[in-house]
């Protein structure tokens, strides 16, 4: 390969990659609030202990630096059982610029651990605005060393406000159907032609994603597709064969191996289930064991998903 | 009034006895992008003279410091003419955590100045994540004093996307139909029903809205309808008679006068018009006076505006 030139490989491609050398075709979600923290966390981060409750009045900066501490623990623990982490935004943007940088270098400790790595930031906006929240989320240069390789988008506004994400070796995946009982409000409303709502936007998916398909068939344009809604996935699979679904909604909202499996193609792929409370909180209590239980808990996900996809 | 009681006015009063101070129902858009910059502000940030183009690869730090001195500019001058501003998150988020910072200090600084701050953020996001972003746009506490007073939000996602940000003395403009060209493909789509999709939208928006209305009429929920969708904006504000309609597209955008003219009721409330690249930008050359010349813009922008909602 020639000395400076760095062949930047498709966001699909390496992710499906990742979760063919797992056999875990899943992604923890680190989504840190400061009021569930182990005490041991807390502490580690010299806030006084047993008072982790009282952090949610913390100053930010304190704050920060607890879900900081927290964070690379859970890291630490999942890298070995899972390919990917999906960072929520909002629990670090609720911190002001302290959270936020944090949430900058969290990515980097998840990508220096090998984990693939989703930011989960819904973002929604068009031209210039996209730009720079793709800039915002991927860092400034297109190298495949900084920033999340994926992040998460809402397609209320039109393929415009989907298209600035699609950079060389990143990608999107854009919010079809979620997981959260209000979800069906509009997504569930029936079109004059018989599509949902949902389905509309799928089809815009799959259309805009087309452009950007990898060497493995799939698109740096993915779905968001809540486990929760499971008897919809048959028709939004068809209607987007090329997405990756990423599927949220699964262990405390609700959702079960049964539900996952649909999203999933014959031979097992095509779909990346995330769960957050059921594997960063597997410990509620500030026992000192609770970094373990994370790692259990993730180990557990990977084994439950792995083999509803068919992979184990 | 006891003493240490303070009363939180509702969002729609505060934000609509401003407009009547100023008889000018419009915004001014704050969306700074370094390589638009005047080249004065990149000089007193410390940028060589002359550069300013080359700051879209300078470190986050040197841009974030650029943008933080145009935006001071911007808000003298815009002060005298106009009651609200809206910052684009994007434009700060682009810079990492120093644009965070800078953003924070930005709306202090707009309050500080007595402007009304709306933060177009487009969040949408359900349950605590909403409640995260909710604090991130308003800051930790229900006083007055601190953060946006609103913020503009996504409905895709149903109305637990839209209710956590509708805390006292706060609001929130829900996207209902966008002004950009790709916006059709969704929003335009027919419902079985008759409506379109934006109507639905505008449907959930009134229905979600009616349990935060103020002394004056409106709701603490407000709706973005663009001044390029004029034909639309009748039925809209039929199906939405309490919403504050944020209209962009004014300006560079090409919707003129006569296009945001239905926005308004009879008399001339109900409304408020932004504009952002026809203000800010509105010397585009690296002349010495051009914070006079963005004072100059806003005050047409004003006069423009109020005469069409017939306040002046």
């Amino acid at each position: 390969m020639p000395g400076s030139l760095t062949m930047i490989r498709h966001a699909a491609d390496v992710l499906l990659d990742a979760i063919d050398r797992t056999a875990a075709p899943v992604c923890v979600g680190v989504d840190p609030v400061v009021d569930r923290l182990p005490g041991a966390t807390a502490v580690s981060s010299g806030v006084s202990p047993g008072v982790s409750s009282a952090l949610s009045s913390a100053p930010r900066a304190e704050a920060a630096a607890a879900i900081r501490s927290f964070t690379l623990d859970v890291l630490d623990q999942v890298a070995e059982h899972v390919p990917c982490v999906k960072f929520q935004s909002a629990c670090f943007e609720r911190y002001g610029h302290h959270g936020v940088r944090v949430l900058a270098e969290m990515i980097a400790a998840a990508r220096s651990r090998g984990l693939e790595v989703i930011l989960d930031a819904k973002r929604g906006d068009i031209g210039i605005s996209a730009e720079h929240y793709a800039v915002a989320a991927f860092g400034d240069d297109d190298s495949e060393a900084t920033g999340a390789r994926w992040v998460t988008v809402n397609a209320y506004l039109g393929g415009d406000g989907i298209e600035p994400f699609l950079r060389p070796g990143r990608g999107a995946f854009a919010l079809v159907r979620t997981s959260n009982p209000g979800g069906d409000a509009l997504q569930s409303e029936r079109l004059a032609d018989g599509r949902t709502v949902s389905e509309a936007v799928a089809g815009m998916v799959a259309e805009v994603g087309r452009t950007a398909v990898g060497e493995r068939g799939f698109s740096a344009l993915g779905a968001v597709v809540g486990a929760t809604k499971k008897a919809d996935v048959p028709r939004l699979r068809a209607i987007m064969p090329q997405q990756i679904f990423l599927v949220p909604g699964f262990g405390a909202q609700g959702g079960g191996v049964d539900d996952v499996k649909p999203a999933f193609d014959s031979e097992g792929r095509g779909a990346i289930v995330t769960a957050s409370r059921s594997v960063i909180y597997a410990e509620s209590t500030g026992s000192a064991d609770w970094p373990q239980t994370v790692g259990e808990a993730a180990a557990r996900l990977a084994d439950e998903v792995g083999r509803a996809a068919g992979l184990r």
